[in-house]
Order: structure tokens, then sequence, then C-alpha cells
């Protein structure tokens, strides 16, 4: 089969790579029908994340059965599923709480040794306990808004609930990236009365005004801190949603919070804890919550308002390439001239 | 009145000052029964925490009501009470939400310009709002015991409501000073079924396990990280009582909380956010919470039980001074020869 694979920092190919086996009675064969790529593939693009020359890449897509193991009994070929980001055997105590980020079984799609979601075949550990099988026969859009459910829909979601976002918050998103803007949705579904979205780009923020946000603040630093308070009596956000993981984005949403409120984070921390004001949070009880966002928990919720109509992530997709136009969609979300980059392998 | 006055580290003298009047109409003058040093006071003591010379110090006492301003309804003169370790004035936007520690109109006592608790006079901004009557002629076992809610045992209570501790909880708390044995006596009050404490001086965990914990874990760093792991099937857990302050606590606390869990902070973090580990708290689930403790909030249902017999902090005092014996208090705590001194002006 052909897939993405990564060989250096900005070096990413197309090529034929084994086809990938059943291994285990567990496992599903799947077939990618929707793919993406994620701004924390970025991270591995540029060098910033480390990964092993040959490693495949991408973690988010929809896929058809193709085959499965003889322990597999939700799913059968032919059936239409949607991944999230890490596959979990939905049976340990992690998976029973709904954190299957933490499964003791779990990994991540495209670590060495797995496939990635940008290629045209996946092999699917724990089949029973990763997937979400949908219903047939979706046209392509809806197909495409359940994609943004594998990963950046239910990201920005757990940053929401994770920092306590509940009807009539004030919210701030740190980061017009797609996970900020699914923030903003995830907020405005909750109840969020007001929604400071931070960010400079204008097609962004025009997203985000889309999905609900009332304010949008193009300042950085200081002067977004000082922004942010202006326009809420001088308090802060219950709520703040942090979707970038740096050093300055850390510092801004802490000291955007308002005293009692919390800070949701499921921006990947690439800074360590540089931006992590601590002082601060003591001062006035500023919690730091958040991580990476058990995807498998939120997808029945999720997907069943994309089904009713209710819940459209797919705005987030403003390129569309098939599987040999992947290095192409890299460089576009590097440069920025994309926002988030679909892919039909 | 004489009281105690830190002029520079480790040189607090007891002093005869200027007695205390009424400044606004909603301040009262009380005169302090019962006092006592702070591990927190221990920083300023060690000089890690800057004082100007000529400061007051002491911010947990009890009292009795000597002077009221015209403003004050609650209380009149005779009235015992209890004072939080902030001032707040009852009525703001925080207090309404029972975060009086973001009291607009907040202090903390000693800071420049107020009294300390270490004194026999305080002058109490806001009255109403930050003293908690106490009923009259109690004895003085129990005064003490209520002394205890002026901060450590209200503090203690904060990182256990924070972290999330419920019935059925496995619990850890970094620290064996009076807060994390605080910490202990709330976690079994919550209904914690497992208190794993750490710390290895051997009076204190005698303390410790009098107050409910079920395990002492002695060792630090790395191998106490392993020795709560053993001892929680490899998970850690649920929630953790960080209380002492250090990058090293804050490290140990982190790790040992169970995925999906979180770290309630209320040790005075020295060490800025070194002990931050951002990135295991993203991959876990990690959240971290707490602060500087509304004592404010919790006075009510702490001093109900108090009252009913039901909780008793008062054996983190192990050593008892008169306001001359302020000095050597400090030094005992400062050597660790006393745990918590009691102040009798």
């Amino acid at each position: 089969m052909r897939a993405a694979v990564i060989h250096a920092p900005r070096d990413i190919r197309i090529e034929t790579v084994p086809d990938p086996e059943l291994r285990e009675p567990t496992d599903a064969l799947v077939k990618v029908t929707h793919a993406c790529i994620c701004g924390s593939d970025l991270w591995a693009y540029q060098g910033v994340a480390a990964r092993t020359a040959g490693q495949r890449i991408g973690h988010e897509f929809t896929a058809v059965v193709v085959e499965t193991g003889s322990e597999v009994t939700t799913l059968k070929p032919g059936d239409p599923v949607v991944a999230p980001f890490v596959w979990s055997d939905g049976t340990c105590v992690y998976c029973m709480e709904n954190l299957q980020t933490s499964c003791v079984n779990g990994g991540f799609w495209g670590e060495p040794g797995s496939d990635g979601g940008q290629g045209q075949f996946v092999r699917v550990p724990y089949a029973d306990g990763t997937l979400v099988k949908l219903p047939s026969g979706l046209d392509d859009d809806t197909m495409v808004k359940i994609l943004a459910l594998s990963d950046v829909m239910c990201t920005g979601h757990h940053a929401a609930v994770t920092s306590g976002v509940r009807k009539g918050s004030t919210v701030a998103v740190v980061g017009d990236g797609a996970v900020g803007l699914c923030g903003v949705l995830a907020a405005k579904r909750l109840g969020a009365e007001r929604i400071i979205s931070l960010g400079r780009h204008e097609a962004r923020t025009a997203i985000a005004r889309r999905f609900g946000a009332t304010d949008v603040v193009p300042e950085r630093g200081q002067d977004a801190v000082d922004a942010v308070r202006d326009m809420t009596n001088g308090e802060g956000a219950h709520a703040v949603i942090e979707a970038v993981g740096t050093e300055q984005s850390m510092r801004t949403a802490i000291s955007i919070a308002r005293d009692g409120g919390a800070v949701g984070f499921v921006g990947v921390p690439h800074s360590g804890s540089r931006g992590v004001d601590i002082r601060q949070m003591f001062n006035r009880n500023v919690a730091l919550t958040g991580g990476v966002a058990p995807a498998r928990a939120y997808l029945p919720e999720l997907l069943s308002d994309v089904l009713a109509g209710r819940l459209d992530p797919s705005p987030v997709f403003d390129m569309r390439v098939g599987l040999d136009g992947v290095p192409q969609g890299y460089a576009a979300m590097d440069e920025r001239t994309a926002l988030k980059v679909l892919v039909l392998p």
C-alpha cells in the first residue's frame, strides 16, 4: 500500500510500504476513506518532536473495515468507522473510567511498528475498544465533519470540559489553530455566554466568530492580557482553553484566567513548564487541567450531535489533497497558508 | 502593646509598638487570646520570602473583640472570634463566591501597615466579613483546636477538596508539616479509604497515623514515587496533597498522582515552576489545583465539626510559649525540634 513516511524534518514522502495484516485476534484491518494533517504532526515535521526515520505519520481517520480478527465482535467488513487518535483496549481500568489515553494496552498511530492515518490502510489494535461504528451511507460532507472528531474537536471539547466551561461562563481561547477553533465551538456548545478568541490570523478568527466567539483579541503577551482583562471587568475568564503549547501561550492563558478559574491545556507542551506561573496560580487559585484528550470517551456524544445536525467542526478544513499531495499539505500548514488539510487517500 | 516584629532573617523581636486603633468604621479592635507560628512564617524567618525590616508577623489567631467601628453589625465587645489568615470584606464578587483570598479589599496580617497575629492586639479590617464569631465560654482545649482553623486545617482541607478527595479515594500527602498532617485529617474526614503520608520525621508521621494515614512512606524522590506506585497497583493516588512547596515535592506529587487525578498544592511555592512536570501532566491528564486556601469559606463548616467533637487538629501543636517566647518558637520550628508553636500572648 501507499502511505506517508517521515524521514527527517520537512522530509515526508508518499511511499509503497508493506500491506498491513492482522496480527492479533483483536485487530481489524481498515481502508482509510478520510484522513487529515494535525497541528501536532507539524511538531514532527518541524523537527521539534523527534521521530525515527521511516516512521509513519497521521493519527486522524475515518475508514471502512476490511477484515477483522477472530475476537472482534462489534465490527464486520464493510462497516464505516471513525478512529480516535489513540487506540485502546476498551476494557482496562482506565478505559472503564473513560480515560482511554491512559489505556494500559494503548498506543498512538504512527508510533514505531504501527500504521499512520495518512495512508491507504491501517491495522487497528483492539478494534472493539478503539473504533466507533458509523451509520452506513453517510455523505462526504458528514464524513468530513466526523473526521474532525478523531482529534481536534474532541481535544477542544476536552479543554472546555476540564476547564469547567458551563452555561453562562466567560471563556477565553488561546490559539486560533484547528484545536483552538474547536475549543470555541465546544465552549459555545456547553453554553458559554462570552467567548474570547485570542488570534490574529483573520481567516481563522472569522471561523472563530462563526463558531461562536463573541470577541477577538489579536494582541499577544501582556497586551493580550490587558485586553482580556479590560473586557471582563478586570477579572479574566472563568475558563481558559490553551491550544498552542508554547511558553508564551501558557503564560498568557494563566494570566487571563479569573481567580478561582482554570486553564484547560491541550496544546502539546514543547517549552517545558517555563510558562507555568505557579505563583500566580497559587495566589489566585487558578487550576491547570486538561492534557491529551480521551477522544474515544467523547466520540459517541459528539458524533450524535454531528449526525443530528447540531455540530459542524468541518470549517477547520480549508485544503483538500490526495495522498500524493500530503507533503504539499504539510508545507502549506507549516507556512500557515492552510489551517488544516484534509487527505483523501 | 507588645508584638512580634521581624527585622531581618532570623531576627524576630518582641517589642512595644503603637496600640492599634480603629481607622475605618468597618474595623474591629481585638485582643488576641491564642496565636501560633506557621510554616510559611518560617520562609520569612529564613529570608526566603522578603520582608521589610519592622514588619509585624503572624497570621493565625483567636481573639476577643474589644471595640468595633460604627458600621460593624455582627460583632460587639466581648465576643470571642477566630480570624482566617487573610481579611476580606465579605461582600465583593469573590467573597460572594467563597474565594475570600481574592477579595478586592483583602489583605494579609502582617503586611506593611497592618498588625500581625503574634501580638497582643490586632486591628481587623472588614470585621463583619473577616471574623467568625465563636460561642462564649469555650475552654482552652477547644480554643486551641479552633486556632488550627485559622490556617493549617483549612489549608489542608482546601488541598483535599480541590484535588477531588471523596469517599473511597486513595490519597497521598507530600509533607509531614502541620499542613500536610491536616491534609491527612481532611482526607480522612472526606472519606478517603487509603491515605499515604510521605514523611520521615517519626513524631510527625505518628500524628499522621493518628489522623488517619494508612501508610507512611519515608523515602524521597524517585524512591518515594516507586514506593507509592508499588502500594497502589502501579497506578498512584487519585488525589495528592502537596504541602511543602519545593521543586522536589512538586515533582514527587505529580509523579505519584494517578492518571486522570489531581495534585492540590497548598505549599507556598518557592522554587518557581521547575518541579511542574508539564509533559507528565499532559500525557497522564494530571491536574494541578489548589492555591492559597480561602479559610474564611471553610471556617463555618469545620468549626461546626470541632464544636461537635468530630474534628481535632490540635495535635499539630507541640510547643507552647508566651509572647516573649516567640523568637525561641521560631528557632525551634526552624531546627525542626518543634512542629508548630502555640503562642499565648
